[in-house]
């Protein structure tokens, strides 16, 4: 097979970007929360240009919405494309959205050159990939791959609703759950989020592995008392061995990164002091630290140490360690390294430049890697930023993923 | 003149500390908040008890109460003991109002024994010592000392009255507000708030000074990023500054405080970082730093050292300071050596154990101090806690603060 020309209708695409950030609450654009009616209406919309473009559409057991192009062979399994919908409050209008719309526009425009996959190709809205109300996020990955407990289920929003419920309401089956065993690759384009692209004037990330994210809470507790009545050593100052332990934190992290052994991040984003009064030495300082890595060692590392480093700090400032609790903890999810030829290849054969990076962020296809051969594309972002209404990537941006991961599909398609 | 042998009658003096900390919100006791209802029902009870003790009572131009007793030479001036009725919310039954009571029991049992004074004396129930919904402290005592500026009565509550309006409404006179000439000298019974009387095992504090406190806020802004996908190299984390001046505070505060040059403390109680996420690396991190010296000198090294300190921090973590910003300032106040003398000689021929401290805490007696010679006498609370409902001095460490303050009233009155 020759070298694909794109055949994108970048207009058609990017035009689709815009008219669904339009279905947002007008009160805090951009926000479209799962679950929500206009959840309900975003999907609607979708349903309908996937219709459009010629694909069946369903809502399979985990409250994705699928929509399907029947391959030439039927026992050659699917190649899925996906990425999800919802958004976060106030997010913008790429995060999830724009791998939905380039796996809509893909399949669009196979249909319109009448180009037949091997393959079957299923192109995937993922329910809730960001947190939900029910207080997990990737609920509708979690539950294609086997991966959406009992417990996950019982969870429940403020209204007492659960989620087993609300997978109903979104037209799921809770009791059809399982693992699909029928995908042979999946893609997933995504704004990269962060700002190493742009910095490097990169076209396309092609994203190693997915990394596993630990939050661990530590509270420190020592004695209130007054700010000018105490004595400097008569006192048991908790924020004092806070913000010793949140500058070794930097430190150590600066030192984990610097390894060679892959991605590495820690973050003290919270930090919470009671009674937070000038007049008064803190009772409690709590903090809550992020760290990802794609190499588990490193985390154990990264946790170990933490564990000592704070208990050690306690003693520093003579006050008690009350809490050190890992809050919530998941593995690095790799890549399938022949996709990630097969992506590298096709951006070399379209003139884009590119590099391979990890995700610090959670995707979807960190639970499809469970089941099934997973990459991602990533595309720069304007200032690397995300979660917010500022968020952009340019239409070439995005167009150029887009062109990649059809290119990538029509190789793997191709068995080449 | 004779040793004098105590004639308190400590029974009463109990019986009127409690009886005054009845006088309470009965939903959080102990709350007498000063300009409300209660803490004019709290001013009946008092005006009565400095009526039937023989005093004549009035409300003078700054709304305080006073009770005064003639002395035999019309030219000596007045003797003044004072403290303050009016409490914080949720605080005990002693901060204040135990030296007020204790100048209450000598006013009653100098009558009781018929003993005449040369001087005038004055027992004074200062108005508003602390914090008031107006958003100053030591209203009375300003008042009084002539430190009650227009800008000050021109202050404003959440119902919209001015300081001046409550004023009128407490009885005093915004317009005849005058510094008083006539005071000889001045005395105060309060209770210690720390824990270094209890901790030393001593009876009484003899007050060297009352230190000047410095409210200083800090904002360090960085870029807000994602905690997942921002390399450490490329953070701008403003909490890493913070974190470090927090460090830096108190290992500088400690090393003043061991100079020898007095009390001295600093305390970072308030920290606030935005957004606050744990996914989140911040975008601003705000601190407010309370220091409190009894020499100028150290809090102008500390304050210039905290300058250019927090600038350095704010460059190694490569934010901006984006502010820097003195909130309060007030200078110390030195309490008058002779009189310091006298309560020391009053304490040992009353077999009483004494040391030197100063105050970390704000009293009226700093105002005081601006026109008169002006003294405190601090009496040891249990574990150094204040500003709690537990707050708690034994009825013999208040006794004996008590005798000791009649007993140097008695040694100035006869001039020794």
């Amino acid at each position: 097979m020759q070298k694909t020309d794109p055949i994108i209708d970048r207009t058609r695409l990017w035009d689709d970007i815009i008219a669904l950030g339009a279905v947002t609450d007008p009160a805090r654009p951009y926000t479209r929360r799962s679950f929500s009616p206009l959840f309900l209406q975003g999907r609607d919309w979708l349903r309908q240009r996937f219709e459009e473009a010629g694909l069946a559409t369903r809502i399979d057991a985990a409250g994705n919405l699928i929509g399907r192009r029947a391959g030439a062979d039927p026992t050659a399994g699917t190649i899925v494309i996906g990425s999800h919908s919802d958004s976060v409050p106030s997010g913008g209008r790429f995060d999830g959205m724009a791998g939905v719309i380039a796996g809509l526009a893909i399949a669009r425009d196979l249909r319109d050159h009448r180009i037949v996959l091997n393959h079957s190709l299923e192109i995937i809205d993922f329910l809730a990939e960001e947190p939900s109300e029910y207080g997990i996020s990737c609920v509708g990955s979690r539950g294609m791959t086997g991966m959406l407990s009992p417990a996950n289920l019982a969870l429940r929003n403020k209204q007492d609703e659960t989620l087993e419920s609300a997978l109903v309401r979104m037209g799921g089956d809770p009791a059809l759950l399982a693992a699909r065993t029928d995908i042979a690759a999946a893609f997933e384009l995504h704004i990269e989020q962060g700002p190493v692209l742009e910095a490097r004037g990169a076209d396309i990330g092609i994203v190693t592995s997915i990394v596993g994210i630990t939050r661990i809470e530590i509270t420190f507790e020592g004695t209130a008392g007054h700010a000018g009545t105490t004595p400097m050593k008569l006192r048991r100052d908790p924020l004092i061995a806070a913000a010793a332990l949140i500058g070794w934190i930097r430190a150590t992290a600066e030192g984990l990164a610097a390894r060679g052994q892959g991605h590495f991040v820690a973050t003290t984003g919270i930090v919470e002091v009671l009674p937070n009064a000038s007049n008064v030495i803190a009772k409690t300082a709590r903090i809550v630290v992020d760290a990802r890595s794609e190499d588990r060692t490193l985390m154990e590392e990264f946790c170990w140490a933490l564990d000592v480093e704070s208990a050690a700090a306690a003693v520093a400032a003579n006050v008690d360690r009350l809490v050190f609790d890992r809050l919530s903890d998941s593995m690095p999810a790799a890549c399938d390294g022949s996709l990630r030829r097969l992506i590298g290849d096709s951006a070399a054969a379209l003139g884009f430049s590119s590099m391979e990076m990890a995700s610090g962020a959670g995707h979807d296809m960190a639970f499809v890697s469970l089941v099934a051969p997973a990459a991602m594309v990533f595309i720069p972002c304007k200032g690397g930023r995300s979660h917010t209404p500022e968020e952009w990537a340019s239409p070439e941006a995005l167009a150029a993923g887009t062109e990649v991961m059809l290119d990538a599909v029509l190789r793997f398609d191709a068995g080449r």
